[in-house]
C-alpha cells in the first residue's frame, strides 16, 4: 500500500512491507498482470489498456466493525474476503470480468500485525481465486476496523454490461441460488446459544454464507451473454434489491414467495429463533445472489448459462406495470415487500 | 452512491438521492464526461477508454476523525475537500491528469444529513475545480467519520508518468512552494488559545494550508514534461517523503535546510508555541507540495514550467550515493532527517 502517514515506527513499516509483498503476489495469477506498469508501493498504480477491455466497471464497497460484521465473530481473514467479495459482487451484477482492486484498511490500536496480515491473506486469497490484482491502497489507524475496497472490472464493450435499468414489462424476474442463508448465519453468529439448537452441518452452511460470500463473476457475465437485460446483486435483501431493479426500470415487480429457493438451514434456524423463515428469505441481506430481468424468449438460455457456471437460475416472479414490489404469498394474498412485518402470518 | 445497505429509512434514502444529485453535477465540468456510460447510482460505474488516455494512474487516500483531522476543528466541507485533495495530490506526484473519483463515506450517528451534504459539497467543489467526475461510492454507518477516496487519473502514455524511483546521483532535489504551513495550522487548530498570540492573517494562512490543501495537478504534469524524473508529494513530511524518493531510487539525499522555503506564518506560530520552526518544516506533514529529482540540465526548464503553473520550484538539495536522508544545517553540520529531535539546536 503506497503510504503510511500514521505509521512510522519500524514494526509498522515492517507490517507494510509484508502487506505489500502479499498483495504483489496477487498480480501473478491475474490477467491484469500484463497491464501493470507501476504496482503497489508508489503514489499511484499505473496500468495501460489491454485489448478486449473496451469498457471499465468500477465499484466501491466498505465493511465496518459493528455495521457489516463484528470482530468477535468474524475472523480477520473473513473480513478481508467479505470486503473484496462484496465489491466483486457488484461487478458480477454488471456482467464484468474482474481486473484490479484497491484497498483502504483502517486499523484500531488493538488490531495487531498478525491480524492485519490474516485480513490481507483473506483479501489476497479471494483475489487470486478470481484473477484480481490488488494494486494499491492505504493503511491508517482508525477507531474501529474498517475496510473499503474499490474493484475495477472490464468487458469487451459497454454493450456487454447491464445496469439495474432495462427490464421490460412481462420479463421474468430470475434469481441465482438460494436466499436467507446469510441472514440465518448472522443470527447464529450473533446468538451463539442458538447453535445448540441446530445441526452442526446446518450451522456451518449458514455461517459460511454469512462469512464467505462468493461473488458470482462467471455467472453474471454468462447471464448477460445469454440475454439477461437488467441485474442487481442481493446485498440489501431480496425485497429491497428487487425494489432497486423495479425503480431503475420504472416498473413494478411481483415475487411469488413459494418459488423463491430457500437456502439450506434457514427453516431450522428460523424455528430455533422463533422467527418466520420468510423474514430471512425476503428481508435478510448479504446473500450476494444475482437477481435479473430475463425476456421470456431468453429464459431457457439463461437457465442453461447459469448451470454451466454451477448455479441454478430460478424464475421467482415477473416485472409488472405497477411501481412497487409485491410478494404473492402461498394462498394468493399479495403484500408489499417493503418491510418484513407485512409478511408475517396473521 | 450506489448502495445504502444500512440506511433504509426514508430521510436516509432522501439523503442518498441528494448526495447522488450533487455528485452527478461534477460530471458536467469533467473531461471524463464523454467516457461515462453508467454514472453514479448503479452497482458500478461504466466508462470507456478515451483517445489520449494511454495510461491510467489510480490512488487511494483516506481520512478518519481523530487521525487525519478532528471534527471539532475541521468543518465537513473541509473534510471532503481534504480527502479528495490528498488523493489527487498522489496523482499530481505521478504527473497524471485527473479523471474520476470514487468515494466511501462512513457516517457516525451524530453526523447529520446537513453535515453529510456539506462534506459532499466540499468534495464536489474541489472535484469541479480540477475537472474530476465523482462516479460512485458507498455510504454506510461507521463509529467515526471516515472518508476513503479512490482517484483515477490519466496520461497519454505510461512514459509520461513518473514514480518515486528513477533519480540519479547528482540530480537536484527540488520542491514546489513552501513547507511547515500545514503543521503550523494544525498547531493552531489543536490549541485554540495560541490564536491570540499570532496575527489573524498568519492564522488564516496556516489554517488554510491545513484545511484546504490544493493538489498541484498542473504543476506535476508540467514538471514531468520539463524533465523531472522521480517525484513524490509531501504528505508525511519533507524528511519522510524525501526518504521515500531516496529509498525507491536506491540513493541518499542531502537537504540544505537554509534553502528550504518556509511557509508564511511558520516562524510566528513556532515562536508562540515555544518550538523550533525547523521541526514544522522538516517533520510536519500535509503540505502537499511536490518533491522531485531534476537532472541538472533540466533545472531551468523545470523552474520555468512550475512558474507557468503559479508555483515556485526551489532547489533544496541533491541526490547522493549514500543510502540516507541528511539535513545540512546552517553552519555546515549535517544530521539525519529521520526524526526532528536531531534537528534541535544544541
Amino acid at each position: 500500500m503506497p503510504k503510511e502517514p500514521q505509521m512510522r515506527s519500524s514494526p509498522e513499516f515492517d507490517l507494510i512491507a509484508r502487506v505489500r509483498e502479499r498483495m504483489r503476489a496477487t498480480l501473478r495469477a491475474s490477467p491484469s498482470a500484463s497491464a501493470v506498469r507501476v504496482g503497489i508501493g508508489d503514489d499511484a498504480a499505473v496500468t495501460v489498456p489491454l485489448p478486449g477491455r473496451g469498457a471499465t466497471a468500477t465499484s466501491v464497497d466498505a465493511l465496518v466493525d459493528g455495521i457489516g460484521f463484528r470482530r468477535r465473530w468474524c475472523p480477520p481473514g473473513a473480513v478481508g474476503r467479505k470486503a473484496l467479495g462484496a465489491a466483486l459482487s457488484d461487478l458480477a451484477a454488471m456482467g464484468a470480468q474482474p481486473g484490479e482492486a484497491y484497498v483502504w484498511l483502517g486499523m484500531p490500536e488493538d488490531f495487531d500485525a498478525e491480524e492485519a496480515l490474516e485480513l490481507c491473506d483473506g483479501l489476497a486469497e479471494l483475489a487470486e481465486r478470481h484473477g484480481v490484482a490488488i494494486l494499491g491502497g492505504d493503511l491508517t489507524r482508525a477507531p474501529a476496523l474498517a475496510v473499503s475496497v474499490t474493484a475495477v472490472g472490464y468487458a469487451a464493450d459497454p454493450e456487454h454490461l447491464v445496469g439495474r435499468d432495462g427490464a421490460l414489462e412481462g420479463d421474468a424476474l430470475c434469481a441465482t441460488g438460494s436466499f436467507g442463508g446469510a441472514a440465518a448465519g448472522l443470527m447464529l453468529l450473533e446468538h451463539p446459544r442458538m447453535e445448540a439448537e441446530v445441526e452442526p452441518l446446518v450451522r456451518d452452511a449458514c455461517v459460511a454464507r454469512q462469512l464467505d460470500p462468493e461473488p458470482l463473476l462467471r455467472g453474471g457475465a454468462a447471464l448477460v451473454a445469454a440475454g439477461a437485460r437488467a441485474m442487481v446483486d442481493v446485498s440489501d435483501g431480496l425485497g429491497a434489491d428487487a425494489g432497486h431493479l423495479a425503480a431503475a426500470s420504472g416498473l413494478g415487480i411481483e415475487i411469488e414467495l413459494d418459488r423463491v429457493p430457500v437456502a439450506p438451514g434457514v427453516a431450522e434456524v428460523a424455528t430455533a429463533a422463533g422467527r418466520d423463515p420468510t423474514e430471512l428469505v425476503v428481508s435478510g441481506g448479504e446473500d450476494y445472489e444475482l437477481l435479473c430481468a430475463v425476456p421470456r424468449l431468453a429464459l431457457a438460455d439463461c437457465v442453461a448459462a447459469a448451470e454451466r457456471c454451477d448455479t441454478r437460475l430460478t424464475e421467482i416472479g415477473r416485472f409488472t406495470d405497477g411501481g412497487s414490489v409485491r410478494v404473492r404469498l402461498p394462498g394468493g394474498r399479495s403484500v408489499p415487500a417493503s418491510g418484513h412485518d407485512h409478511l408475517r402470518p396473521r
